[in-house]
């Protein structure tokens, strides 16, 4: 269904490989999934992708697992099926329990509900929230 | 610009001001923000909505910076400015620092593009991705 | 702030206050708001939004304030500011009451909140939902 | 492909049970559909969901169909597949004719359109359109 | 799956089969694609929807190779699965090649992260970009 | 109103002033937009995200009037104002016309129509779409 021909490793240019061979090395892995098989057809945008993925992800003022559920919890608020597949993957990889999935979607759900309510009534910003911070 | 009045402390009835109450109770705050006073133009979704809001944002297999962080990233997701002002002030109250936000904006920023960048190439979901767990 | 001219009556084409005449007949009202004054900058757009939503908005199968009241939840649903204030508007000219927006408004919070629980989830459909009907 | 175990009546324990027995006495039905089997998971995300769900629903200043034909047209503009496909039985069952959800999509499709070109265009909003009403 | 029936050309009304007439000589095909037949349960929405259609997509200021593009970077960007597959398909009849598929989705990609970006920190517009061109 | 205070040149690390210089350089003019300013409250996202902007927007398989119509029909579509607002300016210095953003927003308008009528129907992928092209 995909709308572009899956590269597989067999058949990639040195530049793909080399892409792929960083995934796998980052990741631990021995297996390249269908969304960077998908990029590879345009080498510079799976270039581009992979590096700022790399980077944004890793452990930082931000824990891992803490990224893995804030992408899932953009993914389901964004109705994107692949993702949330991936990402509820990666999420348990790097710990995320059954409690805490139950608790994310929880407040995914109300988060997306209160949305809606703030944007249907037009509420206007309080003044409170209006100071930035340093 | 609300599209409907904001009802005011002074103004409530008992049954909003039980609300009114129950929030500035948990906040340990002395004042209510917009969102509350304009739900309050309609009590039982004001009553339905703090309540669910309460017991989802409670720490609990998750803490309450993160459910926090997770909600703006929602609010971001869907564009929704008055969820972000008050989500924004929120996660700092619970000690969200500026290098937070700018690794959770970033994760954002990602989960958006490769969120289309899935759909606008149809990928396929990879087997892997397809067995749930308990 | 809006990124075209807005063409006013005075100064508008023949073409153009052909369509902004039968939106005053139509709605039975001395004026003209912001939005199709943006659309004139490009009267074939212009023509060819009012034709539809002449015909689409009224009375069919559903009547005039249903309709108005599902303009407004997709409104609400899309965060479009401007589409919320004027059909919010529609909507009571056409006998909305404060109780029917209460509960509107608490349909769509809901909607939304398990469209994301549904899609975060990837939950299947029951079969008992995949048949259509005549 | 649902991301959690679907919880089964048989297996359920006594919290779930009464969920999903207050759903079937409700809806005088003898199934679960899968939504609430997902849920189930998490009971506590479970019970206040159906409790919403229950009282947002219910027929008051707005009756059973609209609110369902509104669920709907949300579901339609988030491009929820469950939901939608859920929400297309649920309306047909409380009398949504196939001339109703013609007109229906047909106001979903207008409202998405022009809610883009207002967003597209930013088109200010009329001081008409700002004033609230009690 | 789809929720409504699928309406044939041999079974078709007069009314629909012109529809379905005029949309095979515009493209110089012998077949209908799902999309039309299914809005051919509801003849005003079909007949509408195919005459804004054929209007909006003719080569004017913009060629018909930039319109299907733009197209499928609104249903990427919607997710909207249908509409990402049969405007792929169009965009490709239309000589998008694989490289501007490419370099089209990264704009899509990026565009999608910065809105969030944008939309995530609130940020101010600045008072260059608010002067409107006639 | 930015919820991050914006960085001024004059007050930016070496780090930040050599990605302003980059951004002033590379288009030619001699201020930085809110935007920058606002990332680079966090430098690694400034220089990611500049890096990525200065790569993708570059003219390629597509002119760079094209792609900024592109980057505008999806800013359009997500309702960010901002973006709608920067994104017009740049299409406009790049040469869009005002006969090509009527156009431009005339597909968006029908693209998010007929997005959510596919999606409110479920209408099943054609086989003829389902090809993927090499």
């Amino acid at each position: 269904m995909t709308t572009v021909k899956l590269v597989e490793y067999a058949e990639a240019s040195a530049e793909v490989r080399a892409v792929f061979d960083d995934i796998m090395a980052t990741r631990k892995t021995d297996w390249i999934n269908n969304f960077w098989k998908a990029l590879a057809h345009h080498p510079p945008t799976l270039r581009r992708t992979w590096d700022s993925v790399k980077s944004v992800m890793a452990p930082g003022a931000l824990d891992a697992r803490t990224k893995e559920m804030v992408y899932l919890a953009v993914s389901a608020t964004n109705g994107c099926a692949y993702c949330v597949a991936s990402h509820t993957a990666s999420a348990r990889r790097h710990g995320m329990t059954d409690a805490m999935l139950g608790e994310l979607m929880a407040v995914v759900g109300m988060a997306n509900e209160t949305n809606r309510l703030a944007d249907g009534y037009q509420i206007e910003i309080d003044e409170a929230f209006r100071t930035p911070l340093a």
